[in-house]
């Protein structure tokens, strides 16, 4: 069983508008929403490629019970725990006349101290049978800095592996303890690092406690750093639509690789194959199935050179 | 007592972020969420005049219990009627850059035939010591395009005076009921009369039904077309500001007026300067009692000419 852990859950709103122009009144003609964060976001790609999987994290108020009740409409497990404070939304506005999205995040509820005592004993009666955990995403107001540092700590003591996907101060902190993988961007890693190279800074996060760093770079593919070698894989052709839902597939397909036990190479090739399949969906946690196929068997994975010291 | 009627409530919510940038992504550093719709706007301004008023109209869902407990919040007598649909959300985001604001305007939800039929019975039965109903604002889906004239009709059986400001096809179905003010604004006369020149529009919308039209024109303030002559009344000064809440401050002063049996330049006076006290107020519903005096004293009310024939 994978679990996913999405602490600053949110309900994902879509408006539809002709065409977005600032200092103006819009008549929004269509509204979607659903369950969103990235851990939930992952979880539900998991679930359609037929993993057992379930969600937890910090969802509250009546944005909470809202997002609650589209997980199962979605036939999602909900191990959320409930906070006493409202769930954010993220908007996203899509313009009919150019297809482009502007995205507000509001930044989530305030999280009191006994709220994070409660999850982290809540988090630790979930993890029999999980094989692997997935930490995704931003920390909500309230949070102690070391919450994912917390977590891959009580994971690995219960036998779980751990994904990390994260960034700043909450990705600096959670490398201390020793995480199986991290998955930043190539924005996330020269903001933690300061360096520009993918390589070197995806290596500084090896150095700095992570086992593994899976960096991504858009339509360049993968570059992993791992305690079995190092390797780059690319994508055949570029892919134009949404790109904000590839980062939580191709954490689904690290997950899945860990929980699988799988070797490296097929790892990143699916992770590669799932991250574009995200692209054509406009929704974050969609895969489209014909660009998963197309893409699986013309990823191109390259061993750059044989294991590194830890 | 006053009532207002507003058929498709809303939660007004309010977004703060840096710059609005379009295809961009952004933090919204400040959310604040009230209720909303110009019903409610125009009970909010009322209450806070001191007049005894109460809230009527539908809500339901999710949105509509959010909307409902801040109406209790802000001590608003809540006489809506729950329906089975969410209520809609207007957003407005503000910038911080250029305090510009940015408005999306949800549709709101479908009302089914029973639960208009209900609202109907529920109306009448609200009319017990009420001397002027406000019927404010769009129609959601679903409710028969003569649903003010009914309203109005009812109002009027009943004893009450009649206040309307909406727009388009609802505004001039409303007319045939023979409300005893409607409140277009510039741009709303000429979008259902086809005329640019406010004075001959607002004389024809008294044709077609009204008994009084009191036309605004933003900074050009009032003309009102009514069976006991015609008026000009202006505000001394230009302000800087946000125009949205100015018409439902009006129509407060409107309905105050009529229930006081005041004369018309007094009313006219009044409405001015409350429009006026909204402008420099972000948020629809609030005014300003210091522009509100100044104002109060200064405005210029201009009898055009005497009373014209019905």
């Amino acid at each position: 069983m994978i679990l996913t852990v999405t602490l600053n859950a949110a309900l994902d709103v879509t408006y539809g508008v002709d065409s977005l122009l600032p200092r103006t009144s819009h008549r929004v003609d269509s509204t979607y929403e659903r369950a969103g964060g990235k851990g939930i976001n992952v979880a539900r790609v998991l679930a359609a490629r037929g993993h057992p999987v379930a969600v937890t994290g910090l969802a509250g108020g009546p944005t909470g019970t809202v997002l609650r009740d589209e997980l199962r409409t979605a036939g999602l497990r909900d191990e959320l725990l409930p906070i006493a404070g409202d769930s954010r939304r993220t908007l996203t506005v899509v313009s009919h006349d150019d297809g482009d999205a502007t995205v507000f995040n509001e930044t989530g509820p305030q999280v009191e101290p006994a709220e994070w005592e409660s999850f982290t004993a809540h988090f630790a009666s979930l993890l029999r049978g999980v094989a692997v955990v997935v930490l995704s995403g931003s920390l909500p107001p309230g949070l102690p800095p070391d919450a994912y540092a917390t977590l891959v700590r009580t994971a690995g003591a219960a036998g779980a592996a751990t994904v990390v996907d994260t960034s700043g101060p909450a990705l600096l902190d959670a490398l201390g303890a020793g995480p199986d993988v991290v998955k930043p961007n190539a924005a996330e890693l020269t903001a933690v690092t300061g360096r520009e190279d993918v390589a070197a800074a995806a290596a500084e996060l090896r150095v700095l406690g992570a086992r593994a760093v899976v960096a991504s770079s858009g339509a360049d593919g993968l570059h992993a750093v791992t305690g079995a070698g190092t390797w780059r894989a690319v994508p055949p052709e570029q892919l134009a639509g949404n790109p904000t839902g590839a980062g939580d597939a191709c954490v689904a397909a690290l997950a899945a690789g860990l929980a699988a036990g799988a070797p490296w190479p097929e790892v990143l090739r699916e992770a590669v194959a799932l991250s574009a399949a995200a692209v054509p969906c406009p929704m974050a946690g969609d895969i489209d199935p014909g660009t998963y196929h197309r893409f699986r068997t013309t990823v191109s994975v390259e061993e750059l050179h044989a294991p590194l010291a830890h």
